[in-house]
């Protein structure tokens, strides 16, 4: 029988008192944090892991009605970490994951050191007075076409969440990451993802949180990003230079360096 | 010297009283009409014509300077039907178009019988308290990857403005067209279309007019086209079968019939 760790494709690497765990966006797997989780390696213990239905994650522990909803995400990594004994775990978590984490916190607060989120959004479309930056008719357009044509959808997706046109070698890539992904498990987890509304959740955070907030970042824009700082209590705002949704990809020596500020430091980073 | 509607590629067939003008949208030229123009060529006189910079105009017409505002683009269409001697015409505009009829009809309301506007938005940008559907991070993304590569763009933008992905042959087609543009001419018209603000024009508009919505037109959400609806004094709003933003590429029948009853009624049309 294998463990929950096995299950979820658990990579733990590196040495130190402290474990960073990594937590994977809507699409993806840990593979998207290889050029950013080997700077943490020398003085902590980092855990890589697959979210359910994505990477190589045990396809069986993919539940339809088990996710959803984002809390059977959070009711996974809690159980993930819990099977390994873990907490006081500083989690380092992108786009959907980031209210993945906030949910699991929110649950077992106890869990958690600490929570980076990376260009975060509690929700993504836009309501009375609240800009997601999302109208209903584009995430239905986006969605209708995953639905019907994965890997055209992924050819869409890809160049708007990378940006950095100029650099088109990461949008291939991510064409490439995005089609590695199972259809059957990335299709419901894309309405899950764009549908879900996280707002009053917020408000319930009680771990220390720092947000990094890339330039251009068309998932995330500034009003999103200034809902999540200004209802999470005493969580910490920190610009990058980084433009668009992907600054572990596109920009990891800064999103690295930004991180490890994020882990050490107690006073309010620069740039809050 | 060539005519200013030899310049503009103007195209007239059919017969009939009155004139229809029919206007494409940005990147386009006269040959997305070609399902529905010939609707109307058993009792009308039917005018095609291609915006400067775009399919066969003149490349001369174009002005980096005139051509910077909508307005620039509202002038061409002034002096092309005064070169003409054209004058109450019904003029059909998709998209960027409508905002370039409005305001012609503004400074020219003598011109016009009436304007068919599909698919309108006074504003793409977000405000407060404005929902045009688009963060500046997002145009900001699109026009960055338009700049940078124009057929990749293309690709993205296709599938997102058609909709309709179970019949993928009117993306295919779309990108084709949008790959007929000139990027030297269409790229500073991207900014202009994009980042134009007409909202202030509305109430100035004295012509009838008929909107029409599609159902999950994203460049047009619901709230964009309610905003014209409510600030065009005494405009008529018709809502299409027809989803995505190019009801006359993917669905012309609806399109061709829904224009043509807009045409002849006087008293409000139904589903206004």
């Amino acid at each position: 029988m294998a463990t929950l760790a096995e299950r979820h494709n658990v990579r733990i690497r590196g040495e130190g008192n402290s474990v960073v765990v990594f937590a994977h966006g809507f699409g993806c797997d840990q593979l998207v944090w290889k050029d950013v989780a080997p700077a943490f390696e020398g003085d902590h213990r980092v855990l890589l892991f697959d979210l359910a239905g994505l990477g190589r994650a045990d396809p069986e522990l993919y539940d339809r009605q088990r996710h959803s909803t984002l809390d059977g995400y959070a009711l996974d990594l809690i159980a993930l970490l819990d099977s390994m004994g873990l907490s006081q775990v500083h989690l380092v978590a992108h786009s959907v994951s980031t209210m993945i984490a906030a949910l699991a916190a929110i649950r077992r607060p106890d869990l958690f050191a600490s929570i980076v989120m990376i260009g975060p959004s509690a929700c993504y479309l836009n309501d009375d007075g609240y800009r997601g930056g999302f109208e209903r008719e584009m995430l239905d357009q986006l969605i209708d076409l995953l639905e019907a044509n994965f890997v055209d959808w992924a050819r869409v997706f890809a160049p708007i969440v990378i940006g950095n046109p100029d650099r088109p070698k990461f949008t291939d890539d991510f064409v490439e990451t995005l089609c590695r992904a199972d259809p059957q498990f990335a299709t419901p987890f894309a309405r899950v993802t764009f549908f879900s509304d996280c707002r009053e959740d917020m408000p319930k955070v009680g771990v220390p949180v720092t947000i990094l907030q890339c330039q251009e970042d068309p998932v995330a824009p500034e009003p999103a990003i200034a809902f999540v700082h200004e209802t999470i209590p005493g969580s910490r705002l920190v610009r990058l230079e980084a433009t668009g949704h992907c600054p572990h990809i596109t920009h990891p020596e800064e999103t690295a360096e930004t991180v490890r500020r994020a882990l050490t430091d107690v006073a309010p980073a620069a740039g809050t």
